[in-house]
């Protein structure tokens, strides 16, 4: 059997105020392609259809219009699950029918015990959940961790288990030892909320959710397939895409199909000039989204505005080295300091922060305003 | 073909604070038994599914849990159309797949022009609208008040009549003429926001969503069905059931049949005395909801939580003629009313709200105020 494995889709996430729809339109329709192309018998996504648990409208008809596209255009078999961003209630609505058409999302943890037979694999999935779901679904409290709560799971599994056929994993948690990036919120990275990677062993893949890079996690034949789209500035440098998992082979193989992004993420450290030059024009995509850092450090009047002309998409705009640098001590007591001129002062803490003396004109205004201070004013 | 009529389920919907679950999950148990007894081919569900359009996490799963029972499991084919309090965009979620068992759950306009057949009978599910989106859908902006709008669906509708069958429309509207209560919000109840009944004569039966009350309209052949539960203090006084509608007669019958309340909602006007005494106490049904209504004038300290001992469900308490009485003009001039004396003015307000005099303890009272206020005091 030939898998298609994606998941964290985030309908209706935005990147710091962009609406990403096209974005992730476009990578669905590159997933659809894939699909058709490879001949794969079904499609896994591992949790996270939605970006919250009260999605918006459009969100809500998007992701049924992809459902429906796959399912009951395209006559994919599907295999999903909630996830952390997912409500799993609402996520729920529907699936006793779409059964019907082999679309099988599960959302109670219960359903993870009832294997998806599809010819020689038998496919468990798993929703996310908390230990707490855990407690009461099997009636034992000392499941107090995601570890112990998800090994009582896998050894539920294994009861269902058919050694004449291979086993896969559908599932949506941190493994133990994955790197993560800023996207994935709700996240607690630590011993207790993980679950260990020689859980994953009894497993001839597993396919998972919840990390956004596919580089996230090398165990043996476990794979975060990672999002479709970029969600932050950390993933800039990530390729994203869907794993095709052939379990014909012996072992399975996995191979990672790339997608094209409609926009990419980029990251851009550079001087203002640089970056406002024909040469930086005539190279770069306006269209990309990025994550600028100037190298400059004097101040550079109405910055965003300028440069938006060339950049309409700054996701965000800070200073290599700029104002924000750390005042470095020199050495110099309370009681020194009090004993200096206030201009000297100014002129000491001025090249600290900028790195380079006042020109004369800022010298002048700096002296005025001293004065002025000094003179005293009223509110007026 | 036998239907039974339903509407205004109104899903997370509170009475005054109180949780409803009880009584419309009761409710929605006598309907489906009605189903079953009164062998029916199908539910009609006039709209109104939810309160509203962002149902919480429990309404969602018990709508999916009812339409779960009535299709799955009890197999009667469903006719259902959204109502102006449900999304129907959230409520489109499985819809194309829920066809298979022959739930059809129509949420846009244009679905209203596939009539769906069933025996000799053809359905017109026409879900609520507004006239901007029958404006878009005919691309006819001269269509700019619903009684135009509807005029013209209902052209687009008999396009599709078979002269052979019955023809059955099922939808959400304000028709003219009818009775309205309280608790049907978004009401505009006027000539251009409503459909006149004209314009439903073409049909054999209207199954009616949106009123509350089934007695809301006497047209020919037109119903409301009225929803399950009484939904505010003005509905106490209504039968709530369901209809079941034999079309194999001719013409077509229509039979109310009543549900029982688990809590009714009642109206109760009497004084504080005879309210909290034992015979009181004996006759009535503590768990009910009451409207009472005070016929006493005078305060009556803690009267609330007095009354809360005896009637735990309060919805609403109120004075026949107390403090809220209107104050009648005696017919004297501003300039007559100037020269009286403060005492004598005081006297006479509080004869006319009252209706009592003041007794001596509240004259001395009403006396020790005024020679302070006249005194002048500081405002420490």
């Amino acid at each position: 059997m030939k898998f298609l494995h994606t998941a964290d889709w985030h309908i209706g996430r935005r990147l710091h105020g962009f609406d990403l729809t096209d974005e992730q339109t476009t990578a669905f329709d590159q997933i659809e392609q894939l699909a058709i192309q490879e001949h794969v018998d079904g499609i896994i996504i591992a949790g996270d259809l939605y970006d919250r648990r009260l999605p918006a409208e459009a969100s809500v008809a998007l992701v049924n219009q992809m459902l429906q596209k796959l399912n009951l255009a395209d006559h994919f078999p599907i295999y999903a699950i909630s996830g952390n961003h997912d409500s799993a209630t609402r996520l729920a609505t529907g699936t006793p029918w779409f059964k019907q058409t082999d679309l099988y999302l599960h959302t109670e943890l219960g359903q993870a015990f009832q294997p998806i037979e599809v010819g020689d694999c038998q496919l468990f999935l798993c929703p996310y959940f908390e230990p707490f779901e855990a407690q009461q679904y099997f009636e034992d409290e000392s499941l107090q961790h995601l570890d112990q709560a998800f090994a009582r799971v896998v050894s539920e599994m294994k009861k269902a288990f058919d050694p004449a056929k291979k086993h896969l994993l559908v599932a949506h948690f941190f493994v133990a030892g994955s790197a993560t990036t800023d996207s994935e919120t709700n996240l607690t990275v630590g011993g207790l909320a993980a679950v260990p990677t020689d859980l994953l062993v009894d497993f001839d893949y597993v396919a998972l959710g919840h990390l956004h890079g596919k580089d996230a996690l090398h165990a043996d034949r476990a794979r975060y397939s990672g999002s479709p789209v970029k969600f932050s500035l950390s993933e800039a440098n990530q390729q994203k895409g869907v794993w095709i998992v052939d379990t014909d082979q012996s072992p399975i193989t996995y191979e990672f199909k790339p997608l094209q992004p409609v926009h990419d993420v980029k990251l851009l450290t550079d001087s203002f000039e640089t970056l406002m030059s024909s040469e930086t024009d005539d190279s770069i995509d306006h269209e990309d989204y990025y994550g600028i850092t100037l190298t400059d450090r004097q101040p550079i009047p109405n910055v965003m505005a300028r440069l938006r002309t060339v950049f309409p998409r700054i996701v965000t705009l800070s200073r290599q080295d700029g104002y924000s640098a750390q005042v470095s001590y020199q050495g110099e007591t309370s009681k020194q300091l009090k004993q200096k001129a206030p201009m000297a002062l100014l002129d000491d803490f001025y090249e600290q922060v900028a790195k380079e003396k006042m020109t004369p004109q800022q010298q002048k205004w700096a002296q005025q305003a001293l004065k002025q201070a000094n003179e005293g004013g009223t509110n007026a």
